[in-house]
């Protein structure tokens, strides 16, 4: 990827740090079994580690990194949101749901093992997210450990992401508008985006009616990260991508770019970047990794 | 269901009440959404009300109820217990792992909607559970609430009902001897079952080194409820069930009735039941329901 100046050098070297400390805590979460269960375990490692930008486990630890929070803690908290996103995918790639045979590079986890096991490992993933959340030595307080735990769950629910979903499946039949398509979005990738961010504040003890502004941050990247998402499907690159693209032009569902153009869609996201930025105003230079991050999400080409 | 004397009628009027709130509290945690999320509520609601004996859910209630703890606390407890184990079953029914059309007399989730939204209903009532757990409306105390939650992830994840699972899907293969299958259960179908009895006894704020006997409890009535499952499934009637039975048998599954036989299989069961009720002798009149629920999960015909 092409990042310019300064900016770029530090959100390369900041998301080459997380994908290693995320990798090394789920290493440290998922030790293979001595018994059966292994298959299980290798599953989960090979969908949870090594792949994926991290950017939501980024955004986690940049956010809590303006509140002076200990990077451990918010890697581990970052873990967690991100054990949420891949069992999304490795349920979302089932041949029931959108069967993709690729992602990341390599094969599905339902082509690498069997769809039973991809199933499994999923809800295994689902499950190990609260676990780590509900762990003292993830954060001591509990009243801060049960608030993650609201929003990781609220974000994942029928609410926000599998809610999202859902619409996403009927949506080939559904000829939605873009009022309808920016609400989908808004669930299905918007709110565990918006929860890695807020789960940054929580960690920071910023009371709830002070985290206004950071929420708007993360709706508008959040648009922005989607409408990036559907420009990449329309014309990327599928062996950068590593994933099969082009699926929802295909099955006819409408997109960002569909009911846009791809220009008009484009302009858009750099639009909601800059608006996500503005957010950040009361800040000084310990949120200007949250702008990079902003930035690199419609600049990234995978 | 044949029960014997006063107790049974205790029993079974106190199941057809928590089936009753169980219900209740589904239908306020699941309406119906305005949008197209709602054939996805419409599954969850499906597979979540009526239906099921409730017997975890009643656990969580009986144990809090000897501590004092009001209803409406415990039975939402329950239901998020409960959530856990039903979505358990629309996953454990899909055709990629058991590939079952029955369940509790009708058809699963996936032949009556279909294969994408069982998956994700499943996981949507995951999720729930945490939801549930997560609100300060169902337990104001944050503590407890972190601490639920720790129990019910534990219990759910590859350290219990996902880790037994897998153990169970290799196991045609597998040649498991008693001890192995003894293994299996505990974390398959005992985790969640002891979880439901510690929830009860952490929201009547009994120490967790004061829990011992009630764990002990709760893994006999454990073991004792799935060889009871092996014999019903081995000798049992369809129609009663409400599913297909002698799945084991023809899949050349080791189970507690071919290893031990049917009628030591039996005598194991009422074992377990009488050493169960052995461990409550601490508590006086309060702990008959937990007593009456023991002697139920052997002698029930479904």
């Amino acid at each position: 990827m092409q990042l310019v100046g300064d900016r770029g050098d530090v959100l390369s070297a900041s998301l080459a740090r997380i994908q290693r400390e995320v990798d090394a805590a789920f290493e440290e979460f998922l030790p293979l079994p001595d018994d059966t269960r292994a298959r299980l375990v290798e599953a989960m490692r090979y969908a949870a580690i090594g792949g994926g930008k991290r950017v939501r486990p980024l955004l986690v630890m940049a956010t809590a990194g303006m509140y002076g929070v200990a990077r451990e803690t918010a890697v581990k908290a970052g873990c967690a949101v991100e054990a949420i996103h891949v069992y999304s995918l490795i349920h979302d790639d089932l041949p029931c749901m959108d069967d993709d045979d690729l992602r990341h590079g390599k094969p599905t986890l339902h082509k690498a093992f069997d769809e039973a096991t991809a199933v499994l490992a999923g809800d295994a993933l689902h499950a190990l997210a609260f676990e780590i959340l509900s762990m003292p030595e993830t954060v001591s307080d509990p009243f801060v450990r049960a608030e993650l735990i609201a929003t990781l769950a609220g974000a994942s629910g029928m609410g926000g992401m599998a809610g999202g979903q859902m619409m996403d499946m009927v949506a080939a039949q559904q000829d939605y508008d873009l009022r309808a398509i920016t609400r989908l979005q808004q669930l299905k990738t918007g709110a565990l985006l918006t929860a890695a961010v807020e789960m940054g504040a929580i960690l920071g003890r910023v009371p709830a009616d002070a985290r206004g502004h950071l929420r708007n941050y993360a709706r508008d990247v959040g648009l922005a990260f989607q409408i990036a998402d559907d420009l990449l499907d329309h014309e990327g690159d599928e062996a950068k991508a590593g994933k099969a693209l082009r699926k929802d032009d295909e099955k006819g569902k409408q997109t960002f770019v569909t009911l846009m153009g791809a220009e008009k869609a484009r302009d858009q996201a750099h639009a909601l970047v800059e608006q996500a930025i503005g957010h950040l105003a009361p800040h000084g230079p310990e949120a200007d990794l949250l702008r990079a991050l902003a930035r690199f999400i419609v600049e990234r080409d995978r």
